[in-house]
């Protein structure tokens, strides 16, 4: 399937100089959806997963699809204070300021395979600090996992330790 | 299966007096998370769907299993700014204040047949307003899909004119 047909280019969102991928065109189509799911399943392989972690909040529409499919539980992090129970957090540098996620205590168990999932990969800053709430809970990243990837921003630098998967690359 | 065993109460969440609804014990389990999409897709019954809309952020979780289940796209429905594309917007009082949510215009094709999705229905100010969003684009909106429906809230009140269906009621 030709996904990159399903996306499309916002220029000046969210400011000026940024061409945003918007993905709700393949979100939209049946089997756009449907087939984008099964190809970020099928990029994990037959490895053994026990949970997906979405990132709040586009990362939450593929990784339950992923996790159900795999029968594995979905769990999400979200930025400091969305979050009802007890959690750990870890933060991240912005271009300006910072910014802080968390997940719950119990979400992960000691030695648990954990995949990543986001819908962009572009700086990594996010996705590092997801992985290190993996960590920090005793489990293990097994993949870091993205419909998009913006490879000219160079966030698998932050990643390095991790096998990335993208379904489409820019 | 017992989902309320996998519902934790949160008191005092997200404010002193609430009693906060913790979905989050039922989304790691794999076989709740399955279980419950299965369920929350029965609730829909063998009507014709072509477009599940998703409430950002916990709504985003179900709603795509529901839309991939059944065979329809997945609309998200945000906070007023978030959504990249053009869009149409309605607001809805608050406690203090309003809030204003957008859907893209392109997103329902005049006539489709909608299910709107969300975790929790509390006083129905957002459903409400999705639903005429919904109805702005000119779908119908042939069901309010829940996970949990807080009863002591009313908030089918403001739902009257569309059918309510929710998986646990307190």
């Amino acid at each position: 399937m030709d996904f990159e047909s399903y996306i499309r280019d916002i220029e000046d969102f969210p400011k000026p100089g940024i061409v945003f991928k918007d993905i709700t065109p393949l979100l939209k189509d049946p089997k756009a959806l449907h087939k984008a799911c099964n190809v970020l399943c099928e990029m994990v392989g037959d490895q053994k997963v026990d949970k997906v972690v979405g990132v709040d909040s586009r990362g939450f529409i593929f990784a339950p699809l992923i996790a159900s499919k795999l029968n594995a539980g979905f769990v999400p992090v979200r930025k400091k204070g969305k979050l009802p129970y007890s959690t750990v957090s870890e933060s991240y540098k912005l271009e300006y300021g910072e910014d802080i996620v968390e997940i719950h205590t119990d979400a992960i168990l000691k030695g648990e395979k954990v995949v990543v999932h986001d819908d962009v990969l572009a700086t990594g800053g996010t996705a590092s600090a997801v992985c290190k709430l993996v960590e920090k809970l005793g489990g293990e990243v097994i993949q870091c996992n993205f419909l998009i990837q913006l490879t000219f921003l160079n966030g698998s630098d932050k990643l390095n330790e991790y096998r990335i998967k993208s379904l489409l690359q820019y």
